[in-house]
């Protein structure tokens, strides 16, 4: 199911510049019972991408009636909305006046196993790494080739997740999660300041870690440190919170502990998990 | 004029990893009595695309058959190719056996004024930086939103170009040339090891040098260096060479004296630049 700017439609045209250039934006949106999660944070990223990309931002409600245009089941169900600058302009040089190119679907929710959620899992650390742009960090923006070459490195069913390191060695995210160590019974997560997603499971994390009165520090973390920490999960809008057990690397593997502060953690934001709602 | 896998269709599926992701290639080609110029070059520089992308190469043969299927006019156009890895997969994750999408069209040729080519052009810095990604480097891949953020940074007419640095302020290339210097009569051009297009002209420039016997070295070229060359063009396979006359940086401006290497070369190489068929 597939509307393309409010119309029941699944094709766009060859010179719309999402494909010529990946000129926008999209969002993967937990959808339950025809309820958008976390729904404000999706739309304050996708404005944040749009004043970055000098775009215009639709007005929430376009969004909303492509939504119910989707006729969404009552199950759980992935929304994928992708926003493009539409075609037109001189080669790079984007239109004065932009026409966007607005898509929303659904796509069935993924089937992770759910040991995933109950055991952790295992995530290997990827050769592909992650080039430095500050301009486009943190935003969720159609230039994904980095975590397309990172993710084609493996086809092991057992490996969940891979690590990305940036140009300098330092570990940034997964390839479609972010990551967040604990070190002492504290949290920190790598800054996506210089390249990287910034997260909607993510950023609730942090926003109900601080409610809670627990820190959570956003800095840069080099490779030597994450085997020094004593719990790493992985977070994303559809995952939740998966804790990692074990790291391949190249060098071998090392694995954490009981995810204690994991599992507190999870239990603390249970209600803003999407797997809570099976 | 579209076609897209050998049919006339000028629309493609949103779910095409090209959209999602840049998952794909192009290509823009001087179409000359339908005769692609440098076809050879291009094709190579897809097929070394396609390996580092893990995409399979299509048969030469095919991307003749679809330029036929153009039915182009005897004038000069412009011929622009893309090649995405098609749908499927699972996110990120590439499917094990693509069904690539094959996109061909014919654009108008682009009216650049004719000064450019007789007196030369005036080229302003861009802030927007090159991140460093070798793995992606000299390939002609569709994540560009590097720059078409550059390009974005003016519409001032009389502006024909922007010079990008990198992450770490060494000069690349132009948002859609490359860029040679001249150094008390020999040809530089920045290296695209770590960031940067491999481009047609260069290439065809490099070559061409070469077989005249005049060196042509390609290096790193730090942003302090580019005051002190005594020529500097542009290349690309529309414009053929552009020589620099003038560039605005937010410092000021600085000028080159006459390009008569420029020159030159423009009369050595004219059999291969697209603007002598005009």
């Amino acid at each position: 199911m597939v509307v393309v700017n409010g119309q029941r439609e699944d094709r766009i045209s060859i010179h719309d510049r999402g494909l010529a250039y990946g000129d926008g934006l999209f969002e993967t949106v937990a959808l339950i019972s025809g309820v958008p999660q976390h729904w404000d944070l999706h739309l304050q990223r996708m404005a944040r991408g749009c004043e970055r990309l000098g775009l215009p931002f639709p007005a929430p409600e376009v969004f909303a009636r492509d939504i119910e245009g989707l006729s969404p089941p009552p199950a759980r169900c992935v929304l994928k909305l992708i926003l493009t600058r539409g075609s037109g302009g001189r080669g790079y040089l984007p239109p004065e006046a932009p026409s966007p190119t607005r898509i929303a679907c659904l796509l069935p929710w993924p089937d992770y196993p759910a040991t995933h959620v109950t055991d952790g899992v295992t995530v290997r650390l990827c050769r592909t790494r992650l080039g430095i742009n500050p301009f486009l960090a943190g935003i969720k923006h159609l230039n994904r080739l980095e975590q397309v070459l990172a993710r084609a490195e493996w086809r092991e069913g057992n490996i969940a997740e891979g690590l990305m390191l940036d140009a300098r060695g330092r570990l940034i995210e997964g390839t479609m999660s972010n990551v967040v160590l604990i070190f002492n019974g504290s949290l920190h997560t790598p800054s996506v300041r210089d390249c990287g997603v910034a997260g909607i499971m993510r950023e609730v994390v942090m926003r109900e870690c601080r409610a809670a009165g627990m820190s959570i520090i956003e800095r840069d973390i080099g490779w030597q440190e994450v085997r020094e920490a004593q719990e790493m999960f992985l977070t994303n809008s559809l995952i939740g919170l998966w804790s990692v057990r074990c790291v391949s690397t190249p060098e071998g593997q090392f694995t954490y502990g009981a995810p204690e502060v994991t599992r507190q953690l999870r239990a603390c934001l249970s209600a803003q998990l999407p797997g809570t709602h099976a």
